[in-house]
Parts: structure tokens; sequence; C-alpha cells
């Protein structure tokens, strides 16, 4: 297999290799692009038998199980999605070249303003194999170099994977680059590598995330962390409730946008909370909660202050007891990791005060936190999403792979 | 005078209030905001002698001369101009509130895009006085409390002139925050501040701006360094090259926009260069050059390797010969801070590649790269030009101080 004589490429190789390889992306045609996608998905199924092999070996080698198994095996199914994946890339409209805005100065200097690709992309991220191809194929529709460094349990797929990818003829050398040590010294020369690197962004849990926050000195977006709330009103729907909580709560409790707090008015409180924390322990969710919720219902621990600001990932919830709207959004930004937070009401004042006045990313009326993922808004694909205020916030894909350039088109001036 | 009340707060005590003061700013409207400029202005006309008493003190206590007493000195005058600055912004349009897409998804989900204040910025600059009043201003008009630490050259300056912005009747508590200690430590707290401080933005040379890089855990806007290139193609006008030259050197050579480096296609050199040569020596600029260029001219210094990458600051150049437009590319993107470049050529086809290939926040044909500013590209202010990547890129303002969000409004969907 092609893509393997990198191996034995320092890291500042493979940095400048990308580093060249983005400026020869930059310039490919949409069309190009397209067609070197296509070919990235057809490569990876007639590849399935090493891929799958290479894969084997990491699940054996890793001794894993549940849902961490899960999250690095891979099946004929899965590679298919991941070919298939990359054929909704490649059918995604090209963010590049796309001119913002164009305008003459009075001293008749035209100024355009152009999207251009970032250049080179660092990721770094856990034990998911799928990252490297969803993260490659996203950096290369939007005409930037990928540098990728994955976590070692999934090494030998990441290898397979990005090998495959980067092997397809005319995919310029260095256009997808795979750091195989497994040292944190790589990931260190990775996320300070100025003037090499462009952007990194993590992808995982918060151990990595503040990790390279820290240590890095290129600029990062910062993805994922979510402390996701859900405030339900006095005025609430209580059986709209009841299914939102639940969905949010425990239809895939280890992503980013799972509930993790509920709010509860205490108008409504000693009506809502039996019938919801009985919901909730039916499906398996561990209870938590304040003095009010633990004297109104059975099986709920007390909460300590811990859990207000902890993201559980898993089946716990905990819920408080709040006397306003005003408490219920001062809390939430308070503890909130600005990611997703919904109140469920029918008074359409709270409503419009909570989706003004709460300071996360993407803010509910009536609907499950789940909704806030790249795919579900309707963007084609997701890179992730962005818990920062800079560059991009929410989810997260090709144009916010993008910057902009400013051309200027004159004919002598100068300035006075 | 009010304000001077923070002076014994910590650092953290001034961050957490100015956290509190940027969700009161954030709901203000269009109409208070500007309202409160206006009196901003006003008072700082109106305290115009305390104002200077402070400023006077400063230059006592500095003991500076020439470029650098410059910087710090105020007048009546520049006062008058801060405060006509701030009448200017007030007139510009709110960025935030706008809606910057709305879709419905099959779902029934309502998804709108809206433009939100970042929260808390803050600000580490030099001995400028006038960016006191300038970012605080255009951190205001755009929704955002201000942390603002400035040098200690300036630090009774700043402290009467943000104090005067601070103490308007109406301007909330904590908007404009000063940090008047003069230890690392205190710019430490701030660049690390994560969780209270959205984003900072290092203004001043190169050695702070990597001080602030390097050391930040709460993402940067990298503001600045400018080693700014022209090239001369062979089709060139050489009149129009040469006003252009010594415009873009020598019209204000300690900016960042400022030409630094000269590239001269050979099949010109030996006509082009004497010429530019002579104009630039009696306009008082120190050449340097590559072998050919000293041969070429009297009174050229031999340039070193150091000196392509050099922003000088001053009246000095460096020229070296190149034998292509794609040698030029190459030198460019080899050697520049990425901040802005020019071509000068008659050569449209020569002139489309070079805006393509180089990889600057604004690459120019046919003009001074001292275009590079605010002012000039008719955004009214400037709070510096961005040479990173993300967030925003070249010349920003209000625009580039604001966040977005997503609002959703369902009727009870959850995820299948």
């Amino acid at each position: 297999m092609a893509g393997t004589a990198t191996v034995t490429s320092s890291t500042r190789e493979k940095l400048e290799r990308a580093r060249n390889a983005a400026r020869t992306l930059a310039q490919l045609s949409t069309d190009q692009k397209n067609h070197l996608l296509l070919e990235m998905a057809d490569a990876l199924e007639a590849h399935m038998p090493e891929i799958l092999r290479a894969n084997e070996a990491d699940v054996k080698h890793a001794n894993l199980s549940g849902a961490l198994l899960d999250r690095l095996l891979l099946t004929p199914e899965r590679v298919r999605e991941m070919a298939k994946a990359i054929r909704d890339v490649a059918a995604l409209p090209d963010p590049v070249g796309e001119v913002l805005e164009a305008w003459t100065r009075p001293n008749g200097l035209n100024i355009r303003k152009i999207r251009v690709p970032l250049g080179l992309v660092g990721i770094v991220y856990e034990s998911r194999p799928n990252v490297t191809v969803d993260a490659a194929v996203l950096a290369f529709k939007s005409g930037n170099a990928v540098v990728l460094r994955g976590g070692k349990e999934a090494a030998r797929s990441n290898h397979a994977l990005a090998g495959v990818l980067a092997a397809v003829p005319g995919v310029p050398s260095g256009a997808i680059e795979l750091l195989e040590s497994s040292t944190r010294e790589t990931v260190q020369e990775l996320i300070t590598a100025r003037g090499l690197v462009d952007v990194v962004i993590p992808r995982g849990g918060l151990e990595l995330i503040s990790h390279v926050i820290e240590h890095a000195t290129v600029p990062v977006i910062e993805t994922g962390a979510g402390n996701c709330h859900i405030f339900v009103d006095e005025s609430a729907d209580l059986d709209m409730a009841s299914r939102i909580v639940l969905n949010a709560k425990t239809q895939r409790p280890s992503v980013c946008n799972a509930a993790e707090k509920l709010l509860v008015h205490a108008a409504i409180a000693s009506e809502f909370i039996p019938i919801i924390v009985r919901e909730l322990t039916v499906a398996g969710v561990e209870v938590r909660g304040d003095a009010a919720t633990v004297r109104l219902a059975t099986d709920v621990k007390p909460a300590t202050e811990q859990d207000w600001g902890e993201e559980y990932l898993r089946l716990c919830i905990a819920i408080r007891v709040v006397f306003s709207l005003d408490e219920a959004i001062e809390h939430i930004n308070h503890y909130s990791t600005k990611h997703s937070e919904a109140i469920i009401t029918a008074n359409e004042d709270h409503a419009r005060k909570f989706l003004r006045l709460i300071d996360s990313a993407a803010v509910y009326w009536n609907a499950s936190t789940r909704f806030t993922d790249g795919g579900e808004f309707g963007f084609g694909a997701e890179m992730g999403v962005s818990t920062q205020k800079l560059h991009c916030r929410g989810p997260f894909a090709l144009r916010e792979l993008t910057s902009t350039k400013y051309e200027i088109i004159g004919n002598g001036q100068v300035r006075g």
C-alpha cells in the first residue's frame, strides 16, 4: 500500500510536506477535488480486507469492551458507511473561491474578499478510526492539507485508512499525513508548529481538549464538551417535556449534545418531578437531585456541587428545582459549557428571553438538545461542534475550514 | 473622577466584574449604545485638562524622545481627534442582532444564526494611549465588555482616559476595565482566564504579540507584524513602480503595512534598480540588496539571510533580483508574515497568478501596500490587522468583534 513511505519521516518533515501540499490543494478545481473524493470512496471499499485486518489487530491489542470497543471497531458495514460519507462530501458545495464581498473605494481601488482554504489543518483525536476519514475528506474538499494524530489504540486502523486515501492517484503527496508516533512530543510538535500549521482541532474528551488548549501556540478550534441543560418552565406541556428530556438524555448518552442537567420550575415540580424521575429510572438513568428533588421523588441521590458542572456522558442526570426563569438562566450561564440548552415552555416571552440571554452555541425552544449536529442542521457533514466564540460556534463543517483573503486591484494608487 | 474605584481590585475581581457587565452590554439597544458613545466623546473633551495633566506626568516620567515620545504624547488636538473617532464609531452600523441565516428543516425545526457579541475582550498593548479609547469604544459598540492592559509608560494617561469613559452615567459598571498593575503576572492572569475572557487581542510589537501567543490559553487574534513585499515585474510601468515603492516604504515607515522588501524582475533590473535605489537614498532610506543589486547600484549594503525575514519598521529596505514570477511568489510565501504584498505589472495573467498564489491577508495589483487599513478599506474604524487565518484576516473592526449563536425553535421535536 502506498502512503506508508511517510512512516519513517520525522514530524517536522511531515508537516513541511503537508504545508507544500496545501499550496497545491488550494489551487485544485472543485471538479478535481470531487473526482479524487469519489476515487477515495471507491478505494476504501476496494481495500476493505486489509482495513478490517488492521482494525482486527487493533481490537485484539487494545483489549477493550463495551462502548470503548464499539468506538474502535470497524465492520464491513461501517467501512461502507465511511465510503458513503465521502461521496456525500463530494456532493456538497465547494466553499473555496466564493466572493464574499466586492466594492470600489472612492480612490478607485477595487477590493474583493474571497474565501480561501485555511491551509494546513491539524487534528488531534482519540480512538475512533472514522474520524481519520471524516477529517481527511472534509479538509480535502475545503482545499486544505491535513495532519492527523489519532489515538494509539487505533494506530493500525488509522494507518490503513489514511494510507488508502493518500495513495489515490492524483492526491498530492503530503495532502493527508498521519503522525504515527504515540508520544506526547509528537502532539507538542504539531500544536506548536507556527508558520506550518494554521489551525489545530482537538476531537475527543475533555482531557485531550484541555491539553491542546493549554499547550498549543497555533490557533485552536475548541470542540465538544457539553454540559447541556433543559429547563422545564411552569407553562410547559409536561408530556412534551418528558419526551424531550428522555430523548435528550437517553437516545445517545455518550455524545456532547446529550442533556446532563434538568431544571424544573417550582410551580410544576411536585407534579413533573415524580413522573420524569420514574421515566428516567425505568430507562436506566441514574438520577441525582437537589434537596427539593430528593423530597419529591424516590430513588434520587443528593447531587453535590460538582454534579452541576460535570459532563456525565452516560446514563446519569442531575435535577434542580428553580423558582423563576431568571434563576434558570443564571444557573445555566454559570455552569454550562456553552454548548446546547433548551427551554420547554408555552410562554413565548419566556422562550424569547431564554433564547436571548442564554450564552450558548445552540439554544432551543421546545426541542431536544440532540439536534446540535452538522447533519441535523442540514450542513451535510460535521467536523465538530465549536464551543468557543472565535471563528465559528456550534456545528461546523466545510465553510468553517476556510479563511478569507483580500484581493485589491488598482492603477497606481498610493496613500496620501 | 469615577472609574478609579477599580484601582484596588484584584485582576480576578476586575475580570469577573467585566464578565457581568458583558451580559448587560449584550442586551443594550443600538440607540442606547450610540447615546452612551456620544456622551463618552463629550466627556473626553470636558475632561481635557486632567487628561493632558496625566499625560504630561507620563511624558516627564518616561523620558523618551523621537518616535517613542510621539507615540505617548497627547495634545488638545489629539484628544479632540479621539472624541471625533468615538462619534464616528457611534455612526457606524451595529453588527449585533443581525440574522445571518434562517432556515427550516424537514422536521419543522426553525434555525436562525444570529450575530452576538463575543462577550469579554482583552486588549494587551503598549504605549499609545489612543489605543485605550479606540479599543474601548469598538468593544462597546459591538456589545462587548473590555479589559485593557496598556504599557506602563502610559499608565497615568490610560487611567485618566479609561476613567472618563467608564464614568459616563449609564455605562454599566465593569464595561471598561483597566488593569493597572505593570507586572507580567497581570498579563498572565488576563490571557489565561478561560471562562471569563472570550478573546485576547495583542496590539504592539513582535515581542508583545509573541508573548501573548506563547502564553495565552484563551483564543487570540494575532495582529500586525508586516514584512511586506513589492514585486516589480518585467512589464511594470516603472514610473508607477517607483511611486508605489517610495510611498509604501517612506510614507509612514513605522507601521505594519509599510513595504520592507522589493523584488525586481531580472529583465528590468539594470534599468529599474539604479533609479529606485537613487530615489530611495534621496528619501533617506538605507538600501540593502542581494549580489545583483549591489552590482547594479551604488550605496547598497549586502543583505544577509536575516534581512529577508526582518520587519524593519524604519527607513530601510532590502532589494532582490528574481528571474521569474514563480521565483517572486516562492520567495514571498517563504519569507513574508502574510500581511500585505503587491505586484506591479502590466501583465494581467501574472497579476491574477500573483493574487491567487500569494498566501497573505491582502494582495495588491498596482497599488501601495499602505492601504491595508480599516479606514482605507472603508470600515470606518479598525481594531487591528489580523495576520492569522482563523476568525478574521486583514483589517478588522466591529463585525469581527462578534460571534454567532444558533436559536432553534421547535414544537416538541426529538431525535430518532
